[in-house]
């Protein structure tokens, strides 16, 4: 990789085209995303994705360019095409969403999951997990924050994949980024119209198990060995009348509830429940 | 109640003592806590607690105070005594801790949960759900939010209380409050020392139950129907050995995980799983 070229002036495209990429719709539209920080940068490396830019400051940083290399070698190995510069602490801090910033922000290319050739990847990916389809879809999510911790505990319980059915978010937001402890960069995670996502998911014959407080059906009675989609709305408005009807009366759960102060979890919270519950019953087996 | 005094300037002592309570010392010292907006001052009242002042704001809020107590009758129902404060838009937006603020502000008295009389209490707050102790320990926490939605999570599961052990946060900050949906107005949440509440425990005669990845136990195979604490550690440090001790091999469980990218789950989805694979065990029974 060639030595950083110094670059400090705010109006620089390259620094408005970051900042920019805090907007879901710039995200969208170029496909690009920003990773933050010594952590994020290395996971996005290490998870093969391509770097397109890399900005640094060795002063907030506290590390010269030859230790930036030496702490995290994929820069050098993985990322030799990307452009690298070298930023004043007062423009790095601009172009930073988190409020402490390390030093280091990077352009990548997201990952682009397509759902014509879903099946076949995530099953490559999930061989050894699960010998069925175990999936979530997060209908009409409006916090990045649970996006993102969904997408972390599908990894964990080895999930094929998380859809973000008509959300106004998406998982390449900071937030999500963050929440999901990087999974993002690894896990499949699909932004579709929940019909799109529906005649997928039937094309797989998976069964849709929606989480509604409505239910009646106990979720640990109902069989999430076989291949399943676990459907989890929006603390607020619930499951789209799609995504019930698709489940019927046998594919409708609640997680029965005792509370005093709240008759609802939080949707990262059930996500997980309904999860683990899924991973438990599939070890039995 | 009577009509709101007019307040506008912001070196008055009552709008910098409630400035002063987003720190976590002033809220330990005082014992009081803010809460903001209709839905989290309307439910503070509904659990009962002692309002102190109220201020509020027509412009931002888009009603008067005759309209504000109409819609939130508990104000004059169960707050005649507290001190009521008219203030401008600029000011009420220097009291406000949330982005976005609504135009009530209220100041409490926090709820107070002592060890010694906490058994009778809590069994009293919750007879009507499990014949046995079910608690949460979040040891070490570090992050509000994840405490508030354990307290959360608790709350839905039917649990006794939380005990948060050796934390540096409390669940009367902001963040905590929001992602609690309010319910740390009601559940029991108690800040101490861990061998306090391990002495506790062990006079309720309540099996500590370890989450830590060290751990080979399978988290479902463990009696979770009989008197349990549920220890759920900090995600970076893990939980304390005092804690691992007491648990023993036969308490110290761990969630099977299957992450390619990731191997920890957030704490409060551990917590959740945890705590409803209880609730699991129970009904079953």
């Amino acid at each position: 990789m060639r030595e950083p070229l110094r670059l400090s002036s705010a109006d620089n495209p390259r620094v408005k085209a970051v900042v920019r990429l805090r907007k879901h719709r710039d995200r969208r539209e170029s496909g690009l995303f920003v990773a933050e920080g010594m952590r994020e940068v290395g996971r996005a490396l290490a998870a093969g994705l391509w770097m397109e830019e890399l900005f640094f400051c060795a002063t907030i940083l506290g590390r010269s360019w030859g230790e930036l290399l030496r702490e995290l070698p994929d820069i050098q190995d993985k990322a030799a095409h990307a452009a690298a510069f070298d930023v004043p602490p007062g423009l790095l801090e601009k172009m930073t969403y988190c409020e402490k910033p390390e030093g280091l922000v990077a352009v990548f290319q997201q990952p682009r999951w397509e759902l014509e050739t879903l099946a076949e990847r995530a099953t490559a990916l999930r061989k050894d997990c699960w010998p069925t389809d175990l999936w979530v879809v997060a209908a009409g999510t409006e916090k990045p924050g649970n996006l993102g911790a969904m997408v972390r505990s599908a990894d964990a319980a080895g999930a094929w994949g998380v859809f973000a059915a008509d959300a106004n978010v998406d998982a390449f937001n900071p937030n999500a980024i963050r929440a999901s402890t990087a999974a993002v960069f690894v896990v499949p995670v699909i932004s579709a119209p929940s019909g799109d996502i529906l005649r997928f998911l039937k094309n797989r014959n998976a069964r849709i198990i929606v989480a509604t407080p409505e239910a009646t059906l106990d979720y640990t009675s109902v069989d999430l060995a076989g291949p399943v989609a676990l459907v989890i709305g929006a603390e607020d408005r619930g499951v789209d009348a799609l995504w019930r009807e698709a489940a019927g009366t046998t594919g409708c759960v609640t997680i029965p509830m005792k509370g005093v102060a709240v008759d609802s979890l939080n949707a990262s919270n059930a996500a997980a429940i309904m999860l683990f519950e899924a991973t438990r019953q599939r070890r039995q087996k």
